[in-house]
């Protein structure tokens, strides 16, 4: 049988413990999920993870990378899971069992990833700022932070559930969406625009962070993000030639 | 808040890792079944079981027995959970999302025992022998066995799902879409832009089109549409400056 969750892929973003990694895989084999992204794990040998009982194959073969950007750069949506509570959200937010739908919903050529943050402190605010959308598990206001390797256990039960389930139309039906490598690309280049310009300090990073999420929220598809990129890069050519003389020659 | 999950009690039997009973109660308590049952833990001292990250109340709550028959013994009703597969059925069987739907419709009056078997053997035929039904969560056959708190967080999860007892977010009302005559004002900026970067021809009307339907097809919102003009106007100022000498200063 095809897997039809061929297109989702897990993505553990500064998991501490590897009792967590290997709990998380274990579940994604469980209901059949089985592309596993590490984000800059805190033990190396996170292959090595026990607890991982018959998830040894999906850990050999989990994918490791140094930031969120470069884990879900062939991603053409990005979501983050979070307790919500306390935190503002900036994001649209679904819960568990309508965010499943949508997944499930989604052509198997556009890959997802679906974003687990660290045991103590979740997703942080640059993390959140790849995400496109928020999907939480309802769970006590009085006891809302889960366990990390549940945490996945149940949004892959969720997921893998009902597959057949009636397709949910999308807000923007639209050509594809352009993948997050494409929409981070835009982002760099209008903060580098912005940067020249004098709208933003050099290393303004809550302003990047804000950037980020404005950038996402706009649902670019894939034509036209090709189209403001070469768009961006004609305007910073032309910024920086005439800002060169002073900044760029030094290098 | 009256809990309607009060009539539920989680028996697990034969535990052999105190971190699973910690997961266990942490999931019950994430999902607001506060009613723990041990039969015969491996340690007695279960109640230091570690990683129970804010269920250390009801680990303290928690009532021991000997047997399951004195587990459940006050329950009228008692589940049996099971990976099922190679296993001989002689129980009617449900899948979760059935028999979570029957657990939640009992009257609050009838007690009901949700036992779940230890980590490496599952429930015996002996503990089987106590249940009137079977609940299994459907996992994939290649890998069916599910790790114990992860199986209980899932368990956890479908029968506290709509209920009232947990809190339902909403979905986050969109903020309006920007005016047409933001969004115009956002294209004639960006096409100013264009035009003093070499991008487009001064009267490329065509060109101007374009971009005015890639800028309609964001659907920028209203708080955006201000941020993204206010960027254009400084990125412009900066391009006319330093083209000004030459384009403007002749008008």
């Amino acid at each position: 049988m095809k897997n039809t969750l061929d297109h989702l892929r897990v993505v553990l973003v500064d998991a501490r413990n590897p009792l967590n990694i290997g709990a998380a895989a274990r579940a994604m084999s469980n209901f059949g999920v089985l592309g596993l992204r590490v984000v800059n794990p805190y033990e190396v040998a996170f292959r090595e993870a026990r607890s991982a009982m018959g998830a040894a194959k999906m850990l050999a073969k989990a994918e490791e990378f140094r930031t969120v950007a470069e884990a879900v750069a062939d991603c053409s949506m990005v979501v983050g899971t979070t307790a919500v509570g306390h935190r503002e959200l900036q994001h649209p937010l679904r819960t568990l069992v309508d965010g499943a739908r949508l997944i499930r919903s989604l052509k198997p050529s556009r890959k997802v990833a679906l974003l687990f943050g660290s045991e103590r402190f979740g997703l942080s605010n640059q993390d959140l700022s790849h995400c496109h959308w928020l999907m939480t598990i309802p769970t006590r206001t009085e006891h809302s932070s889960m366990n990390l390797g549940q945490a996945v256990a149940v949004c892959m039960y969720e997921v893998a559930k009902s597959r057949k389930a009636v397709r949910i139309v999308e807000k923007k039906p639209k050509k594809g969406q352009a993948r997050a490598g494409e929409v981070e690309r835009i982002t760099i280049l209008l903060f580098e625009a912005l940067r020249i310009s004098g709208y933003v300090q050099p290393r303004a990073e809550a302003a990047e962070e804000k950037l980020r999420r404005l950038i996402r929220r706009l649902q670019i598809d894939q034509p036209d993000a090709a189209i403001l990129q070469g768009m961006l890069r004609q305007i910073n050519w032309k910024l920086g030639n005439l800002d060169g003389e002073k900044e760029r020659k030094p290098r």
